[in-house]
This record gives structure tokens, C-alpha cells and sequence, in this order.
């Protein structure tokens, strides 16, 4: 039992006290875990456009002050009533969404999508008291998707806490938690090209890089990305896409452009730009017969996404993921494993890094489209 | 070699002369086969909603003089150069649709789209030499779909024709040339529900009521069966149909009302109508995390499938199928076996019989749509 179980710890937070403007750094009080929930010393955090996006609120309700973060790696501090599967010294990755293993789609195998812990933007607080964990000089401060990682320590619901191999670098790994685990999944869970077949990213960001690994461990011998800034094609080439298709370069629909390359169409594509012309074309330019879509970026609120039914009919397959299909505890230790095992690289998804008393120079990277992951150091 | 190898045959074909006036009762000439092609005597034809469909050539370029028919059993009673598989003797059925087994489809173990010998509705000839088989006082007759089993005698490609146990009762198989196979293989090779799960079937005619049958071997425990019209919904018990519902009964969309009965969702749905809003209504009404919805019947043509595309985000997948995704000379002989070994009940889809003689019957029966499937005497 650590010294400081059941005791308040003060830690220091970067908080968001408004709408777009730089989180300030605090001193923060954070409240023992309550039933089922487990508290964390965070050691690094990423920051992901999932952040940047609630942190902007522009179309959502805006929720203030709030920690922000959900891309982390820590070690468990302590745990509250009920936590038998995790204890104080665990090496853990905090998911945004998580698994209860007791609801349908927790028994579900082919479903990751937690009736009581999936993702909720909109709650700002804990499940067990409707109340906040974190507080300064008694002012409640909101959570973000259950993790609030831009902090020294935070508490999390037990089913968004994935326990990992302690010999995994957490600086590394912490990736895994949200962005990379996405594309990556997306394709070897739910895409599954085979060996030798053709595959078609949509978006070169992150998700779609990592979709892009997982095409390549898979053994796709052509990955064809897609996108509108020709800028990321030559990063793109580290991830295994052999060839590109800028849309802006051709005057017809880049579904008939990647068919006209393809002999009729890729066998697999991956759409994570959220777009929803992308993921018509996406759809339309797998191959009839066989060819499988799948979307993983997320739409506009009012956006429809409408094809002939005869591209259905012909035999193409369109489905949907979230977070790449993983169940964050049954799944995420093994992501961690292919890293360890070298089947998978991170390093490369890592552009930058910085202490986490500079956590805005993160959101001025992300920003400007520099790079693809900024890891923020939390001791420094 | 039959006594007739090589020769032109005379014998009785149903001409459609014009479009939308009964067939009449010709003697035609039936040439020999040529490369890769067999003539077979026909013993049992039935009539599916496709031959009256392309009789009464509303909408589609008219072609005729014409001999439709398209699901039949019969007997090999020659085969031309390069035919090895096949011999005379041989009960088979023949298949509006092919198998080449040289092309990158056939070679898929996904698809069933012969690139060689897919549906082509608009060819009224045989591709060996665009020319017809049939004629009468040398004029030539139109085929249909590469069977044109409306004659005592057709000439078919090779890859068009399903071998099956010779112990097997054509008047009872012939079903399976078509409609019956291409619903129960929605369900059992595409949907492929788990023993215990839900299953909602659009549209109660042959083919729906076949996927309801493919349901019911899967082990599925409910059924919904979904109709414009509640007069089928006492035949489609004999399905396995456990539930009905009407969409003109309720007044919110059938995908809220199919949601509230199951708890979310069904865990499959078949759509056999061709409508597009009960293809949408398919796909919606599919439980989020695990639901996958199959497409089957044909829609117009200037249909727009329409959703949100958070609707496939939420890991929900929409297949098309065409025949039942079967490989027509790979599979059929199987579904045939599904039969002999009382899997499979085709009894139940017969519900009519009459002579050759009387087949403008079998179109009045249908036009006015009495029963399921009419079988054909071609003897009588």
C-alpha cells in the first residue's frame, strides 16, 4: 500500500479554464478512487485531436474548467473498492472508452462497444457519485472521457484501465491508447486484408498511418494513400504506402481513379478523415465481389452518406469501428506485446516531445500540422 | 452418345412473341451445342418473379421473340467440344448466372460474380459465337440468361450448369436454380446468424420466406418477418417466421419498432423487397456493435442508398449478396444434399403445379400472387 492511498494528493494539472485558450498549469487536488475506480500516477501523456477538438468546443457544449488528455501510460497509485484485477505498481494504459465485461457487448465477441464505460464527451465526472475527483481550493474541475491524463495523477473507472507488460517503455506505448490503436485495429480487426491484396488508407494522419502498419504487418502488397496535402506522401512512405493518390489531381471521382490503378478496385480500404465524401469513395472503390470498407473517421452531426444500392449489391462490404474493435483490457496488452515483439513500430508515429510544463507548445504542434505525435514528459 | 448427338432437335418451346402477351406453344429447332456448351432436356421448370419481370419489359431494353425460363432440373443429353465434366445422363440444374472457375471471381473465394458468365439480361444470344440456338423456320429466337428453360430441350454454357445426385427429384430441386437458393444463402453464407440470435427478413415472397428457412436451420430464435402485407404472415410461420410486423400498422419508422422489440436491435437482417427504404430500414434496424444487415433484392435504378454515417460507425456492416453468394457448379450440389438429407424443406415453396401446355397459367398465378413457386410438367 502506497503512502499516499486514501489521502488527497496534490499534483500539478494542466487545465483548460476556457474555450481555445492555453491550459494554465495548477496545483490540483485529487480524491482517493471510489468504488471500482483506480488511481494513477500518469508518467507520460500524447496528445491527440480528440483533445484539441472538445478543448476548441466548436459545436459541442462546452464543458470548463476540465483536464483534458487521454493518450497516457502511468502506474497505478492506488485502488478503490472492488478493483481485484489491478494493484498499487501495475504498469497501465487509461482508455477514453472501456470494458465492464458484463454487459451484451462486452460478452460479445465481436463487439467493443461497453453499454456502461463507452466514450461520453459530454460527462465531465465520475460514474459512481456523478461528482469530480479533481478539485482546486474546492472548485470542482471537470474530467474529459473518463482519463483527464494531463495530470500528475487521475482517477479512472477500472474498465478504462488496460494492464500491461511492465517491461513496456510507457513513453512508447502510450500511443497505443487511443489514435494508433484505432487505424491499427481498424485494419487488422476489421479491414483484415490478406497477404498480398491491395489496400486504399483515406486520411495520412495518424489513424490513417496506423492503419496504413497494420495493412503493411498484414502483408498488403500495395497500400495506396489518399489525401489532399501531397506534403505527408513521403512521410506516408515509412508506413508502408507504396503509391498516392491526391484527389485535387484528377478532374473525376478518385473512387474511378484508385479502380482505374486496381484493375477494378482495391480489396480493403480504410477511411479516417471523417469525411463523408471520403467515405462514399472509400466504399465505392473497394472491388465488387469481395472488396470490404471501413470507416473509422467521424462524421458531421447532419452528414448522410448515400450510394447506389447496386454497389452494395454487388457484393461490397461496408462496416464501421471504434477504436480499431479492441476491448481495451482484453485487447491492448497484446497491441503492447506486437510492439515488444517488434511486429509493430511506434517510434515513427513519435515526431516530438516535450516537458509537460510546455504542454501548449503540443497544441501549437497539432495545430499547425506538424508531425503526428507529441509526447509530453509529466516529471519534467 | 443419345441417338440425337449432333443433330438439331425439334421439340416445344414456350415463344414469348411480344412483351406482356402469353407465351405460346412453338416447335422450335434446337441446335447442337457448340464449344464449352451443353444441351439439356428439361423435365422441371418453375416461373420466378425475374422471367415475368423481362416479359413484361417495363423499363428494361424489350427483346424478342424470346423462350424465358430460368430455374429448371434436367438431363445432359449432349455436350459440345471441351466438355469434360459433364456427360450425358447427367441430372443437373442449369443457373441463370455462371462459374468459369478461370476468372479472378471465381478464383475468389469471396465472390461469386463469374466475370465469364455473370447475369447479362440484355443478351438474348450464346457467347461462343453470338449467335441463338432456338429458331423456328430460321428465324431466330432470343435466349434469356444463358438457360431459356422454357423448352423441352436449351442449349447452356458449361459454366452455367450445376451437377447434382442423380437421386434427387427435379421436380422438387429445380427450386433451388434460382430464387430459393439465392434467398437461403443470404442468410446461411453471408448473414450467418449464430444458434440462439434474432433475424428480421424484409419482404415474404419465395425468396424472403427462403431466408427465413435459412434462419431457421441456422438455429436462430426469433424470426421477424416484415410485410406490407399481413395476409403472408400465416403462410410465412410454415418458415420458421416467429414475429410479424407491418409497417403500415405503426407509426414511426419499422426500424424504431424493430429496435423497441429487441432490446436495440436484431442481431441480422435479410432484405428480399428491392425497396430501397426497407433496404435502409434493414440496415438501421441491426443492433449497434455486432449487427450486420444483407442486401438481396434488386433495386430501380435511380435509387440512393441514404444513412448517417454514425449508423456504420457504430460497428454495424451492410453486405450485398447475389445468388446467395454460391458458386453455381461449387455449391448448388451441396444445397441439393441440404435437401435428400431433410435439412432443408423445399415442399413448402411448392405450392402450385401445372402441365407445359398450361404454363400462361403459372403467370396468373404469380401476376396475381397466388402462392410461391408453380413447377412446370415439361412431360405434359
Amino acid at each position: 500500500m502506497s503512502s499516499t492511498a486514501g489521502q488527497v494528493i496534490c499534483c500539478k494539472a494542466a487545465v483548460a479554464w476556457e474555450a481555445g485558450k492555453p491550459l494554465v498549469m495548477e496545483e490540483v487536488e485529487v480524491a482517493p478512487p471510489q468504488a471500482m475506480e483506480v488511481r494513477l500516477k500518469i508518467l507520460f501523456t500524447s496528445l491527440c485531436h480528440t483533445d484539441v477538438y472538445f478543448w476548441e468546443a466548436k459545436g459541442q457544449t462546452p464543458l470548463f474548467p476540465r483536464i483534458f488528455g487521454h493518450e497516457a501510460g502511468g502506474i497505478v497509485e492506488s485502488v478503490g473498492e472492488g478493483v481485484t484485477d489491478l494493484k498499487p505498481g501495475d504498469h497501465v494504459l487509461p482508455v477514453f472508452t472501456g470494458e465492464c465485461k458484463e454487459c451484451r457487448h462486452c460478452k460479445s465477441e465481436e463487439s467493443n462497444m461497453c453499454d456502461l464505460l463507452r466514450i461520453n464527451t459530454d460527462r465531465g465526472v465520475m460514474l459512481n457519485d456523478g461528482k469530480s475527483r479533481f478539485s482546486i481550493r474546492g472548485q470542482p474541475i471537470y474530467h474529459f472521457v473518463g482519463t483527464s491524463t494531463f495530470s500528475e495523477y487521475t482517477v479512472v473507472h477500472v474498465g478504462c484501465v488496460a494492464k500491461i507488460n511492465p517491461a513496456a517503455p510507457l513513453d512508447k506505448v502510450c500511443v497505443l491508447s487511443c489514435g494508433i490503436s484505432t487505424g491499427l485495429g481498424a485494419t487488422l480487426n476489421v479491414a483484415k486484408p490478406k497477404k498480398g491484396s491491395s489496400v486504399a488508407i483515406f486520411g495520412l494522419g495518424a489513424v490513417g498511418l496506423a492503419a496504413a502498419e497494420g495493412a503493411r504487418i498484414a502483408g498488403a502488397s500495395r497500400i495506396i494513400g489518399v489525401d489532399l496535402n501531397s506534403n505527408r506522401f513521403d512521410e506516408a512512405k515509412k508506413f508502408g504506402v507504396t503509391e498516392f493518390v491526391n484527389p485535387k489531381d484528377h478532374n473525376k471521382p478518385v473512387q474511378e481513379v484508385i479502380a482505374e490503378m486496381t484493375n477494378g478496385g482495391v480489396d480493403r480500404s480504410v477511411e479516417c478523415t471523417g469525411s463523408v465524401n471520403a467515405m462514399i469513395s472509400a466504399f465505392e472503390c473497394v472491388h465488387d465481389g469481395w472488396g470490404v470498407a471501413v470507416l473509422v473517421g467521424v462524421p458531421n452531426k447532419d452528414d448522410s452518406f448515400k450510394t447506389h444500392p447496386m454497389n452494395v449489391l454487388n457484393e461490397r462490404t461496408l462496416k464501421g469501428t471504434f477504436f480499431g474493435n479492441y476491448k481495451p483490457r482484453s485487447d491492448l496488452p497484446s497491441v503492447v506485446e506486437k510492439y515488444m515483439n517488434k511486429e509493430l513500430e511506434l517510434e515513427k508515429f513519435i515526431t516530438h516531445e516535450v516537458p509537460f510544463s510546455e504542454i501548449n507548445k503540443a497544441f501549437e504542434y497539432m495545430l499547425s500540422g506538424a508531425g503526428l505525435r507529441c509526447i509530453i514528459r509529466m516529471g519534467a
